[in-house]
């Protein structure tokens, strides 16, 4: 099972595949999709829906996993990646994947054991799980393979009832 | 020049579309797209994105007003909005139709003359300057008018200086 996690955003997309075996997960790739501010809105979230349309049809995913949103800091970036997340599960779902929706606190919990763990600590398990030989960068990568491990544990877990989104 | 005006959302997106000639401004046609709440996220994304593309690409509006988005009651409500915004200025961007951003304010200072005008006030001014019989239904297309006469002013005056977003 393929699982493409994705950390949204407007500037910046974090995306990470992981590759899910009996219990056996490997890296395929990660990276993030970039826009600069000071490109007009429209085109940055084109741009977002051309780039991840193309990610998809290249690695082919099973299933994506995608963080679900809090708003707390700044209300205007809030809003600004809520738009991002509204194209890419567009893209998403006109390329025929379903999506799945895990909130921060799951993502740690499963990743890490903890569901207040810290960054570092969640990444330092991403490096392990996936057997890599440093934590994968940059922080936007390495969330979203985080988000496709979660996934790829509720999913492969007795446990996993989820409806996608 | 005609514009589509957009009241943006999830469940009710609400759209109204204005012929601006010479400062006398007439409606085409007014009324909403909605996506039923038990409908999975994505197909409520996707089911605006080809209703609006479907619109844009029937009417052939110069251009699109929408309403830009403040979060305060309701930050989850904010969210889906957000991400209905998103797929619907991406609609636009792909059908080469330029977006312009109005706030509250703005839509009422311009159509009200007053920012702090009531809802019935705002409704009240659409309904005469479109020359219409009674107040347009429902409140989202009526909204929708609203933005599409904002910008209509905005862009016949000498004070238009927006930059499409």
């Amino acid at each position: 099972m393929r699982i493409l996690g994705i950390d949204p955003g407007i500037a910046t997309v974090g995306f990470g595949v992981v590759d899910a075996n009996r219990g056996v997960f490997s890296e395929v790739t990660h990276g993030v999709i970039t826009t600069p501010a000071k490109v007009p809105l429209t085109r940055r979230l084109d741009s977002i829906y051309c780039d991840l349309t193309t990610l998809v049809s290249d690695l082919k995913p099973d299933s994506v996993a995608i963080e679900e949103l809090f708003f707390a800091a700044n209300v205007k970036t809030g809003i600004s990646v809520a738009q991002g997340r509204g194209v890419i599960l567009l893209a998403c779902f006109r390329a025929g994947i379903p999506a799945y929706e895990y909130t921060p606190l799951q993502v740690k919990q499963s990743v890490a054991g903890y569901g207040l763990a810290e960054k570092r600590q969640v990444q330092e398990m991403v490096k392990r799980l996936l057997n890599l030989e440093r934590i994968p960068r940059p922080d936007d990568a390495a969330d979203a393979l985080a988000i496709a491990l979660c996934h790829a544990r509720a999913a492969t877990s007795l446990m996993f009832n989820e409806e996608s989104v």
